[in-house]
């Protein structure tokens, strides 16, 4: 282990001024959620990319998200003994043990895990298209929803949807999952679907009647 | 998709607290982060228990930090083909496409995870133990570590092992990775070791020449 | 040359100290600032005085901030082809080639520089009034906001109010920078005017609603 | 004034991490240099670039280093009533009123501002050849010194040693200034250059003996 390294000095001093300020001004409530467990009201199920803050987005407090974080904020269809392990058990935790009432999935614009998978399906992109590219296998789970969107022109509205598709099918894989689909039907669990648009703060959310993402 | 829901009003609501201030502060930085592309530091793998947070720790801007996170912040041997694909996915692309500078792995106290992997050991969790449970799987990561710790007979300081335990089984399973072997080994990543103790705020880091988790 | 002298020791013993420390724990990023070239996220107009820390204020890495140090944080109007080249071309470098998104002016309480301007003003300055006095010169940028204060009989208080608008008057003339006025317009780049109290530790900001100072 | 904005949150909860710890832990000393005014040992004169960070590489103090920062740490010769007066009213600040005992010249690699002058020197950059611009102009001080590396083939090799011409180009002028050779005549004064190789930590130091930068 003598690859591993100290943490960078700047972040050394910025934890300090965290531990110092935000910590000691909330520690009766760190320490409660300790004593307590967390009880988190709803998972989020979003992308790693650095430009989504959801904690921001939705002022969250310490306690409030149980949040899983991934390429595309993909969830994969259940499969038990097969791929894709990591996405499939966090969901389990959250709604199993957990018990969180909502389960959010949140695309956003700009993905470039989505990006990747339009590359590949136009051919661009043989090396995500080999067996070792573990980011082209993981965008496998998105690849048959690129049908819905080949026919659109303009590249920018054709990620956009795409990135959407990637929400949909999401949502649509979690309700493969039994536990998922039972609490559903039995009202304790909600599924919802958002997309964000970082470059002007937007926010639109999945309306089933309308069957389309309108603005929040 | 009759099944999605609205989002919650509450949630609403404080999407539009954050777009008329935070957002509003920052809509400059926010529109470069689109027209420039993210650009982070650093990647950063954390568990998805909804007390540890991330970016407030290390007071961070939008565009600072790639995030994985996971059940138990766990890093997977590398299997090309195999299982898992989610978490190897994110690696892949912080490593090779955004090419991070520092990789960081986030431990911390009261894990869920980590937890359900000692009850599993010591045959208190039958359920974990089926082939179908995504978690029970998914813990099979950290289950070899497990003998390590076997012999503490404090229950707390037990799990705290154990949550270290995962920190450096993540880094060593890194490290099976040929791209970030390779970064490591040129000087063009470093990866780095954290356990954080939610209830006191606390921060520790793993120091590879006296082999143990130091307060930082 | 041989009037070039070593550097004096003990900066000798720091540097190798931090070469050991502090670039040896950071030495994967620093590299990387090279091979990939500077992005920093702001600008940042400071003064001289050696009691104004910006990196330690704002818990800053390297690569963070591009810093211009000059006598009382100034920014003289843009007047192509006349004097004071060094700003512009600092101001011009950040905006035009780095394309920061950030412009800070951070000025500061017991400014040497601000309180010649108040004693040149109220002719107790007579050296500063020379055609030759480089820094009498500089402070003319300042000149005529003193009617501003001339009424405050507090000295101390005085002062504070002409620090504040050697803020104010560097945003304006900022603003007479083809480049930054259609950056700002553009919504690509935002100014902010700040002062610090060294001895408190204090921090306000400019509030254009407020139409003053307000701590942060 | 509508124009100025509020500062970025993220840089608001970093100062307030930096006075709960930093400022809070050294106020009496804050409080002292208030009181006392500042009475620094050095002037160091170093580029704007976010990668250099002069109070990291000397482990500073508040308090111990007046620094003027511009583009290519340049100092123009001593001209009264004409161009550059920000730089000379710096350096006569420093040495007429703070009377500093050092003053450092501190360049470095990858400058960018040196890389401009090359290229305007080989007919590759006419946008810096035009009267307006505020980089061309300032960089003007440097031109001269472009044929001491005008037949160096290696790009890499001659940025470098026009580099470190920029530095001793600045240590010449600065004599021009009356105020600093009859300090530096007398003794209470000295000048020293330096050149810091960022991706490396490296520190050279101009040797007037062997008339070229040694390692530190």
């Amino acid at each position: 282990m003598e690859f591993a390294r100290p943490l960078p000095s700047y972040l050394v001093q910025r934890y300090h001024g965290w531990k110092a300020t935000t910590f000691e001004a909330n520690k009766v409530w760190y320490r409660r959620l300790v004593t307590e467990g967390q009880h988190p009201r709803a998972m989020v199920i979003s992308c790693c990319d650095s430009r989504v803050h959801v904690t921001s987005i939705f002022g969250a407090d310490q306690g409030e998200f149980f949040i899983h974080r991934n390429i595309a904020n993909l969830v994969p269809p259940c499969e038990p003994g097969g791929n894709h392990h990591g996405t499939s058990a966090a969901v389990e935790y959250a709604v199993t043990v957990l018990k969180v009432a909502h389960l959010i999935v949140l695309g956003h614009s700009q993905c470039g895990g989505v990006q990747g998978c339009i590359d590949m399906c136009k051919g661009k992109a043989p090396q995500l298209e080999e067996r070792g590219s573990f980011v082209g296998r993981w965008m496998d789970i998105l690849k048959p929803r690129y049908e819905t969107v080949a026919d659109i022109e303009d590249a920018g509205r054709q990620a956009q949807q795409l990135e959407k598709q990637a929400v949909l099918a999401s949502l649509e894989n979690l309700m493969t999952f039994p536990f998922v689909a039972s609490e559903v039907a039995e009202g304790g669990l909600s599924l919802h679907g958002l997309w964000t648009d970082i470059g002007v703060g937007g926010l639109e959310g999945y309306d089933s009647a309308q069957k389309k993402f309108v603005p929040i």
